[in-house]
């Protein structure tokens, strides 16, 4: 008997709906070729839902998506610049509240090149490996304050959070994900800096490691990492780092490996208390919406992480060499709209 | 009457003093083509030092530095995983309290390629622009703390201090700076996440944008200005930013500009109550010491900015444009010694 998934889907702005209806056609096609069915729920959140009606996430709303095995999204975000959008309202309020309150410990993002995809470094090197970056603690906790705001004598603080219960489990993941894949784990922090942390990740990565003697352990600072991700990427296989260097170097990684248009995420909740969320790394990109010019693989290769998941992993297996063949197929061709990519990768894992 | 220049020099470990004696070579060169004088002071400070003695800035040194009109490090830094030396104890007893100490607000470093010099990247485009990081503030305070140290209930904080002095000061400078230039200034942050911190920064760019209404003004988060600087790196003139984001991204245009090598820095203290300090971007390196390995330029682009800073701007162009055909020379030819390199480039400018 098929096992049934319960989707949630929050296309979200601009491209996301776009691109997300790309990720839904190579879902559907999947129904062939794995024992699942799908079952979707949309959800429209995000900028225009705020603009409109001043809601981020209604409560009800967030119950309701706890209820489903996974979450689809788009991408959300407004107008640059739009006055009445403060930064902070969708991302505190809508991306960031999701990963708190469904505890996605995990932000998985693998970076690897493709067959045909060109890059913007001069050697051809192939490049493979993840990050695995912690989704629920340090500075991205809003914790911090303002006082005397406006005035010279002002002073706002943010603070990083770290705990010993939510580094070990990220950093036991890793350990985990280095141990299939290449057997290499390095952490990326700055801890000649931020002692504190930097002292609490470097004694959790070490204490985790006796168990995991198989895997060969490397640190970097975050300012080296960034580095030897543009002039050595080949090195990397497994990444843990904590939320912010993760959000930076993700960015960098997707740079390096072929742009944003390929990078997926996972936010990943591995101990399954409340649903998983996937999403493409870019933003909603306002100046290309409408126009079919976004390119939906990389919600694609979100809907793979999603398939990989739930258990549908012979699903996964076959949408990402799917996108592997359809990149490779890409090289020097004329451009294609975004549901000409979705139709023929759809029909590639149909076929 | 020539001007008398009172250097402190601090050339530190491993190829920090192998770097720093080229650095010295050239200043002296430069004492025929500018109406200066130089006295040097050297300061034995640095791993080796803390090693032997347990010493990191002695109170009376750090009164003895005070005296001087600049001071020109090499690097310091043991070797990787020294258990004698854990991380933090140079960085902030020694560089970064320099830095706090004497007021570095400006941590300068210019970002630039050369011709004959080979990059990272694929394509080949001029680069040139000004990273303005902030040197006094943010995550750099070792403003935080641990409670439960070793316990699963450990936790571990850390907290990015920003006033509005601070910001304003720097903001301010980099400002000046792009008027200088080609009057683009980028803030770089995280507004949408680091709400507090970010708000003051971007309310402080626009109060003081105000007063420069020929420089435009551009905002990127951190993770996009990541991305950017390895795919569009020629879009930049100048980049004002926080401690942090500018250590990451400061490795990051070194890296995508043709390495540490070249990677000059200047911390600066622009009201000149206390003496401004000029480094290279890149540590002691250890593995490379010993060997006439290590590429001087970057000290000796560094003591270009020292130049500059005291005054002697006929000698801190004579040593740019000594450098750059000294690079163009090199392209293709035979790897020289760390001291051919300063010769040959200390040769240039007397000549
Ligand atoms: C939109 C923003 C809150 C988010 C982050 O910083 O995590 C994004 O940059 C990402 O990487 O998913
Ligand atoms: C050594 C370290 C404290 C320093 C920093 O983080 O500022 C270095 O990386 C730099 O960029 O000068």
């Amino acid at each position: 008997m098929a096992r049934s998934i319960r989707l949630a889907v929050i296309p979200g702005d601009y491209i996301g709906p776009e691109v997300t209806a790309e990720a839904l056609k190579v879902l559907d096609a999947c129904v062939s070729v794995d024992d699942i069915k799908i079952e979707t729920t949309h959800y429209d959140l995000g900028a225009q839902r705020y603009l409109a009606t001043g809601e981020v996430l209604p409560d009800s709303v967030l119950a309701e998506l706890r209820g489903h095995d996974a979450i689809l999204l788009g991408a959300v975000g407004g107008r640059p610049n739009d006055p009445n959008l403060p930064p902070g309202i969708l991302e505190r309020g809508l991306l960031l509240r999701l990963r708190f309150e469904f505890d996605h410990y995990i932000n998985l993002r693998p970076a690897r090149s493709f067959p045909g995809v060109p890059t913007p470094l001069a050697k051809d090197v192939p490049i493979d490996f993840v990050v695995v970056r912690e989704g629920t603690e340090g500075l991205y906790l809003g914790n911090g304050g303002v006082v005397r705001r406006g005035t010279p004598q002002e002073i706002a603080t943010e603070v990083s959070v770290n705990t010993a219960f939510g580094v070990e489990r990220v950093v036991r993941d890793a350990f985990r994900r280095a141990q299939a894949r290449r057997r290499k784990l390095t952490l990326v922090h700055k801890t000649n800096v931020l002692v504190n942390a930097g002292s609490l990740w470097s004694r959790t990565v070490d204490a985790v490691a006796e168990q995991f003697p198989d895997v060969a352990v490397d640190y970097l600072h975050v300012d080296a990492a960034s580095m030897f991700l543009v002039t050595e990427p080949e090195r990397f296989d497994v990444i843990v780092t904590d939320n912010l260097f993760g959000d930076i170097i993700t960015d960098l990684a997707a740079a390096v490996t072929g742009g944003l248009g390929l990078a997926a995420s996972g936010n990943i909740n591995p101990d399954r208390t409340a649903p998983s969320m996937f999403e493409p790394v870019h933003g909603s990109a306002p100046d290309i919406a409408g126009q079919g010019k976004a390119d939906p693989t990389a919600a694609i290769l979100s809907a793979a992480l999603l398939l990989d998941h739930v258990g549908a992993s012979v699903a996964a297996r076959k949408v990402e060499e799917a996108v592997v063949a359809d990149l490779a197929a890409r090289a020097g061709g004329p451009a294609r709209t975004t549901s000409q990519i979705g139709d023929a990768i759809a029909a590639r894992v149909a076929s």
